[in-house]
């Protein structure tokens, strides 16, 4: 089960994930059999700034219609190896937060149940909590890679909400979902409201990795260390898009200069090789501020890596 | 109290609604002695579709700056006749769309409370119940006009919810905040989901003037019915952007095409003269999806025009 | 076989043709029982200026998902009254623009031979051609209104070529395609490199309506002059989406100032109601030129109000 | 010495206005025999709000590369009639304002004296004064027909200068290059600083059509009235873009909304047939604004109006 | 006197730099007891290819808006460390370039008599030559960090004109503003007209750091050397966008390939931690070609760093 | 015969690369006397994805205005070492690929008879293969640097073609127009369809350095490698600007993430000096996709380092 050629895809006229097959969504059973599932979460509600990212799962999978299957510098071929699905949108009422994390967490734990890894492209960062909620019902506490230009560890206080895209990580935290010291914060910068905005992650014996660190040591030394702090736990990887440098992920809503470049953002993923990943999510995409879909690619291109890794976990870990 | 100078405004670097004086948000009695107050509601959390419309007022302020105070066809110095305050934005969390109407009620109700007519520059069009919850507790029902492609009649079906963008109508019908039969719905057009879209409003006597009557029968004959229908009733102008077509303002979420031109849009706001305007919204403004600032100019044109709208009703009426 | 609606269309995930049932493009007999078919022709290999036009498909179907199934006006409920489905796009190399013809004729001919009304959704113009040889082939000469602003007579002499997207009316008239007297040029306007540009139409007896017309007599008596002529001929509909003015559809290849506004374009083919629609095609929308999908979403009305016009016949008038 | 052909064109990898000759810039007498020379001139010092008009001359050649020679509904030849050459830039450093008025004045008094009519694409609107002083110079005064959203007779009160972009009427009134009462201002809308803006042009006899008057009478009217009134003066056309609304022309640095459309932009030109042409600029376009060279587009149609409007008044009423 | 936090900054509605306090433009003692004062400059009369710096100064406005107060990685609150204010605009008419120097000149003397730090928003570069004017008259001959793909030691031949942006630091030079042998020219690269363009400043002692050399050597380095030779004099930054590579900073009149990225960018202020630095200016940022505000952000970023510079100076320098 | 002035530039109004002298497209002899012949082809009918290539000749001409004589860096002044010229565009039916081939070749030829190096400015990258098959007819097989994302060595599987844009490399291998062992694909990365994508091009002893490999290693010590393998063959460089990454060039059609920066594309030109350059081409812009002109200018910036290139070589090695 492995992509349409460019002929089928032309034919078909529709742009699923990869070009990949696109599960029944009416099926019980549809995630049976699958390696990894795609799923689009189409939420904003959670965005302080600019939003706009609902309308990224549409974006990511036009775009990704461009990814062939062999990955030439890891030389496997992904989609030959795993069964890879689309397995549609998660749907809810674009404006209700609680929906949209019942919804999520409903639909990744059946990914998980049908034993294949979720990749949950979003929408903000909002959807990594329901995400790691399902993940943690199946896996108990994890590692967790965090790629961002914010902690997301903010509290309800600057903006009277607990639950918009800059705090994720305070709840997965708090909730025990991420095993304590195994969070790790990479591309952190930019300006905070206080010293104390890294409190409750440093509290948690959690590790952030600012840019200059990452610039300093070069992105294969700071992998090397991920890995072996690590090991053999169960890892999940969040990507904000906008621990990517604005020049190189333009279309984002709270961009902040001075990020990951492409290469580096592909090559922390792939650095990651050997490590299990159980569950990724993709997010803070947003289309209407993008330019020439570089943005989109680039969301897309992380996504490949991960699937890379899986792969070749898959064929020389498991 | 008229509009800052050129120099002025280039001196204070700052872009307050058409170089307006600003109220202290601190001040108890800040809009005391008003005529006019324009407060920002920067909100679109209620958007179905493509979002953005919350970073409308800071657009709208900027190219405020380049209107000037006579309006030369009226024959009228708008910004001598009336006095216009900036009353700021009404702050709310951006995501809290229940938060966001108690504080738009409130704020409408202490700018009437003052004397003053409020024009609410959302944000999407939700701002417009809340606002007419306030003006209905000091005017009871009034006129409406709703200038808009859509009806904004939908019930929770749709999405599940009830008081997204798409509702408001519906709400400030069934809540009594306009007079059976004084709701006039311009500019209507595009698809629906059924012949019963229109049932709420038919069934209160309300009047749909669908954008192929307005073409036929050419704006200032539709004015006209409109002036004899409303009489001296109060009146509120209830403006979504998306009324117009997307050619002449692009920057809006969910655009239809086929609408009104720039000089309709103006001329019907023109066309109400002598009608008791106590209170005006102009919604849905998207500066991410705008270009070279189309929607902004033509949002402040329709603004403008109804501020002359009301200068001219103290100079000739009152 | 209606519409999906709004959460199944995002469950989904994929962008069909207004959220229609896609047809199995494996099955010999995937057009059987429909009223409709869509299909896109992602092409752009004749485009003498800005290339862009093979894109447009999936353009077009992206924002086609905001049309719903009832038609307000002509109060006809249009996915209720005829069976439509997306058919998928037609494949070919995209640089090989015989084996565009040879594809899409086959296609074409394949949706009339199942009885149903096929409408291409292109690609630049040079679709029209191989469609209206499908077309004739089953229906003899036909009466086409051909909506452009360019009359697409040009010989191999401009560019040495002879298949270009400014020729497909010079063959359709040749190869005797339309009925002798029976192609309408609507909206044609711009500079021309001689006198003898039109005379291949009129010398077939054929009109042009030049955007001077039709402005000068307002497009309902224009298109009760076409019903009247047309009669209850077989009918195609051929429109190049820059017959509408650049401000509304900028979005195309060779742009030409002072044509259709978008409600003149949405009016001219409803004033065809009663007009028997045998087969339509939209061409020449170059996404890469686009601005907030003002041309998407106005081509994709076109396509509606075609639905529409046949919806109608279906009720009233077969 | 008509047009290149496009081969011609492309094969040069130029672009010259109109595909026209070049004026060999170092000759003395390089508008000999020329009936029309086109010069662009890349100044936007006079601004007041958005420059970029600097770069008009460029964009403007590189679009009008698509019209053709036959002007269809004229049915007349307008590079085959007329000889019309590219004279190239006139040059000066880009923030001497004073230096552009000289050069101008020369390079325009140079084309004159050849017996040729000069056409003038600007760059912002200060061009127009040295312009008129050199056609001044050889016609003494004449009618204007002055296309604007705005009345350009600023005072330096405003801005503290004598000779921005807002005020060439003023000195054309004051320094008599205008007959009295034949200057025209067609297409004025938007707000004044007051009722006095206009005092300098209405105490010189001279008429105001607001852009209300043209909706209201319609363009052929209103071109009667000027034709009339105008007779068989010798006549300049001076067109700021910014007449035409924001949707048509965003391209511009002082954009004000509910203009003219592009259909009557171009009527207003061809309306003036008959009237004896002695000269023309066209202004205000501001590339780095535009939208898929719309306002570009446009700018070159309606100087191909006008080169139609001085080739059919050479055969028909020299 | 510190930031606004987010709900006073939405409820105020307007966008002074950093949500910081605004000076009262009419009060003699307007920068008495503040650290630093930020004001903006908005010309771009002195620009040689694309304009529109003008308008930077409301553009940066409004994106400072995100930066918050703790500099997280120098461990230090900006903003409760120093005492900042928004001073406004220097106002002048926009195409004076005369009065803008003089106007420049008054308000840096101005803000530095009140012993604060002047940091100037541009604008074109043509503000650096006041404002060091100013400076130099309070501090004497100063050290100059001048970050710029450019020299800017134009003379007049080129242009004709001796003061266009081109030229500050020829002016500078010879006026004995910079101490000989202490203007550091950081990021030169591109073209230039002949060997000599660098003459005026190596016959002055001044160091060129192109950009090859700051990428052979590294921002660490080259940032040493430069706190070495500089030592406790004080010291100029006069930061020019264009030294950043377009891709980072799109948004610029003068773009050169192959510039700084945001990383060094920011570094380089960074770097010069120690520095006693007296003022400071950031230019070049034109909005009209900016996409996504990348400009704009890294622009606020880089005052951002300055600002951290002086109050780290201020907590372990003073 | 060096560069024009900018003012002579200026005063043309033409756009010419480099402000260089234009040949006679008509004389026999055009080339005659030139070092080095530039000349554009617009064509992109061999494009996979997005294609408007065909315009780049024009976008690339326009801002090489900004790029000036001296190198600084290298100490050399380009337009006074070498007689350089525009030798206008290769013109052809835009649709007609076998006639681009020819036609490219012919001129190619023409241009190598006369002696002088050609600079191919694309157009879609198969203007390689006809440039490559005059200069193997002169030179026999030569070493090749192909910089590019892709192989561009794809067979007529994938699309049914022989001839498009991702097959130059295989047919150019096939036809012996490298010498064996001598083309090296420099900036390789993305996906491929399998491993056999890169058997050709391996087959024939040829080497690939895959973006990965570029960073680890450096650029300098890349070039290193290149030189010494080349040794003083005759090289000809094809640049795809799709090489470059995305952020840094944007229009293009086939982006692929993670690719060379802007420094690293100049030097690795730069890094070739010694190396004998006998043709060079830069293909892959498209100037519809392009932001702020990033693409061009960098496009341009590649062009001008080969010609320095050849300058030196002049200067040092011949």
């Amino acid at each position: 089960m492995s992509q349409q050629s460019a002929f089928e895809y032309l034919r078909h006229g529709q742009a699923p994930f990869f070009r990949l097959p696109l599960c029944d969504v009416q099926a019980a059973d549809r995630y049976h059999g699958s390696d990894v599932v795609l799923v689009g979460v189409p939420t904003d509600a959670g965005t302080t700034y600019q939003p706009g990212a609902r309308l990224a799962p549409w974006a990511l999978r036009r775009v990704s219609a461009l990814v062939q299957s062999y990955h030439a510098t890891a030389g496997i071929d992904v989609f030959q190896t795993l069964v890879c699905r689309d397995g549609g949108n998660v749907a809810f009422p674009p404006f209700d937060r609680g929906a949209m994390r019942d919804a999520v967490q409903a639909e990744v734990a059946a990914i998980v149940r049908a034993g294949a890894v979720p990749i949950v492209v979003g929408g903000d960062h909002s959807v990594a909590l329901p995400a790691l909620r399902a993940i943690h019902a199946a896996h108990g506490p994890v590692a967790i890679v965090h790629v961002d230009a914010h902690l997301d560890t903010s509290s309800a206080d600057t903006w009277g909400d607990e639950f918009h895209h800059g705090t994720p990580m305070r709840h997965i935290i708090r909730e025990g979902l991420a095993e304590a010291g195994q969070l790790y914060h990479v591309g952190i910068r930019g300006s905070w409201s206080g010293a104390d905005d890294a409190e409750v992650t440093l509290d948690a014996g959690n590790r952030i990795f600012f840019i200059d660190e990452v610039v300093a040591r070069g992105m294969p030394h700071l992998c090397a260390e991920l890995r072996e702090r690590i090991g053999r736990r169960p890892t999940y990887l969040s990507f904000d898009v906008d621990a990517i440098d604005p020049a190189f992920a333009p279309g984002t809503g709270t961009p902040v200069p001075g990020g990951l470049d492409a290469r580096e953002a592909l090559a922390l993923v792939r650095g990651l090789a050997g490590v299990r990943l159980v569950g990724a999510d993709l997010c803070e995409v947003s289309p209407a501020l993008d330019h020439a879909d570089l943005t989109a690619h680039l969301g897309v291109a992380v996504i490949y890596e991960a699937l890379a890794l899986i792969a070749m976990h898959r064929v020389h870990d498991a």
